[in-house]
């Protein structure tokens, strides 16, 4: 779907940090000013273009976003300068003002930007702008991402179509709760910068926010979202029956990005998803299904296609979550079929080919019943395997 | 060095879970009765092994320990009734009450533990209780262990010469501050039920409580110390200066156990130690390395001998322990040398090659300074290969 009024495009610029064959730079342009809001990492490290970014951000608009991939722009000298000098060459390019721009970077800590790449590239990336997908932007943003992220919606708001389309990058540092990933989101729907931002904050925290591929929150994560009213519906200004339809397109499509982004974690095999049911509270449900899939052992035990149910049981338990182990039934699910691997925290017999069989697929969920109440939650991860290690053993070098 | 009044002595019982080459039994037995005291799992699944012990040292005395491994006895309808019966099994080998007794096993959860062959196997372990030394029962205790864990030293308390030996067992699930490991204290100091639980606490809080291994807590993590007076020296019964001597010994035993457990981590093939020095306070300091030496990124970094100071602080920026990223120094260290990699939170240029050599040492230091206070910290790790991997990949089956 194409995503009217706003254009992304990568850049055949050369690569200055990682693979020569890869496009690292992404310049996303709107036709008119949006209302923009983000959600940023937590790590106490920030990269430069956090700060910039929130800088830029403030007064709830802008006009695009220019990031690149291959090397973080943080924990140098520079960076900060190096990070307002991206937006300034996306202005110039652009014929707007740096403040209208935000700012993100992906890559290597530590190692200073090569500017003068980026400064030749943008003009490039300009040039190329196009309203016809989002594909070579989605690409130059990926680090150890294996595949492209992107997905569009469209929905219905007052009779005027609303369309919203999102390119995300994951694969490492990535853990829920503290910060998200990279995500740009954009949309031509008319809604107010402050509404726009409970938006992005509440859907964050149900989708970005429950993914972990290790654990490790990353300097520079934050999606971001653009809209530019294009659409012609009436403006979104309160937490109306409009703003809930918003809300849930948005909430499919940073949940598709999320999965995306899980299912693609760095050397992963599988997309691991834990569903808690039967919790008294939502949050207990999803702190018990993030530390599952967080868990080194159940993520080992997925690679192994192992129903080692024991492991899960034991990562609810350091979880913190208040439940009743003795309560606790377990299956283990797949387009393969289901297995009910523990009744009331005591272990059943099972077939064991079935349960390989199960776990062999590329998705999987951990379903847990708690026993206890109405409430549940989901989270997404992957497995740990070889390709993790060999990936991080030696990323830098 | 042997341990006076107390003995360990693995069993040629044939291994029902898992190596048929391994012995699988441990009895520990002192010839007097002993202060006894313990620190046991967080984890809210905890084996059936915790509750019985915790119910048997009650009344802080005990006369030994029976351990199995292979099997975790817990999540089973039977756990319970099982964990009695090893109680019961040693008391009837070695004249005593159940209530005599703790128990600990480890190894997988959620299968019936094949109590038969413990009760073949105690009569046999009690039978072959030596006082030359604890090799034996270290070896019994092992699961994914590659090397057993013993350490012995001496003191001089009001001219009596005291003895502290002790073994553990590490590998996988281990995590710190939420519980500990397999260890086993035996000395011959005079020391009330009361005071030795104080130091046992204080001790661990340092020594075992430092160690990660994989972010795991084990449902049947315990130490337990035992004392029996043999020694001869007056009864230690406050927090005064042989209390203090003791812990100091205590802390030295715990702490070369520790560090046997994490270099020798599932898979792992260095020891990682994480020192943050400069800390405003020791928690602070602890929470910091701690975070560095369970980050999947830093491990796996230490796997690839990579000197990816980044990840080290940005482990340290998602600890939640309050610093100033601008203020930190941070440096490698190893028998090969040391290397300065960052200053005031800036990467600086230094030696590739020999900031490889250093981290291809089998014991790596990773060296903070937060230039803010006068406290310090160290916890213990290990890397993340290949090898963890594959053990964890298909532990069960």
């Amino acid at each position: 779907m194409r995503r009217p009024g706003l254009s992304g495009r990568g850049n055949p610029l050369r690569q200055t940090d990682g693979s020569p064959e890869k496009n690292d730079l992404a310049l996303i342009l709107s036709e008119r000013e949006c209302s923009a809001a983000a959600v940023y990492t937590l790590n106490r490290v920030k990269a430069a273009p956090i700060y910039v970014t929130m800088d830029h951000l403030e007064k709830g608009v802008a006009w695009g976003i220019v990031a690149n991939s291959g090397n973080a722009n943080a924990c140098c000298p520079m960076s900060h300068e190096n990070a307002e000098a991206m937006c300034l060459f996306a202005a110039q390019a652009t014929g707007r003002e740096a403040e209208d721009f935000a700012v993100a970077s992906s890559g290597i800590i530590g190692q200073t930007i090569n500017i003068q790449a980026v400064q030749t590239g943008v003009p490039k990336a300009a040039a190329a702008l196009s309203r016809e997908g989002s594909g070579g932007a989605a690409t130059a943003i990926m680090t150890t991402d294996s595949v492209p992220k992107e997905v569009a919606v469209s929905l219905t708001l007052g009779g005027k179509e609303v369309k919203i389309g999102a390119i995300a990058k994951g694969s490492g540092m990535i853990h829920p709760n503290m910060g998200t990933l990279l995500a740009f989101i954009t949309t031509d729907c008319a809604i107010t910068p402050g509404v726009l931002e409970e938006a992005i904050r509440e859907v964050s925290s149900k989708t970005f926010n429950r993914v972990t591929i290790d654990g490790e929150t990353s300097p520079g994560d934050m999606a971001i979202v653009l809209a530019n009213g294009m659409a012609g519906n009436e403006q979104i200004e309160w937490k109306d029956e409009d703003y809930n339809t918003f809300c849930q397109a948005l909430a499919h499509v940073c949940r598709h990005l999320s999965r995306a982004i899980a299912g693609d974690g760095e050397g992963a095999g599988r997309l691991v998803t834990c569903r808690v049911a039967g919790a008294r509270s939502e949050e207990s449900a999803e702190r018990l299904a993030k530390t599952v899939v967080s868990s080194a052992l159940v993520k080992a035990a997925m690679f192994g296609a192992d129903a080692n149910w024991g492991r899960v049981l034991v990562a609810m338990g350091y979880s913190k979550a208040p439940f009743r182990p003795e309560h606790v039934d377990m299956s283990f699910e797949s387009a393969a079929g289901s297995v009910l691997v523990c009744k009331q925290g005591d272990g059943l017999a099972f077939d064991e080919a079935l349960a390989k069989k199960i776990l062999s697929e590329k998705e999987v969920v951990i379903a847990v019943d708690l026993n206890e109440g109405g409430e549940q939650a989901e989270c997404w991860g992957c497995d740990l395997t070889y390709d993790y290690v060999r990936i991080n053993g030696d990323y830098r070098t």
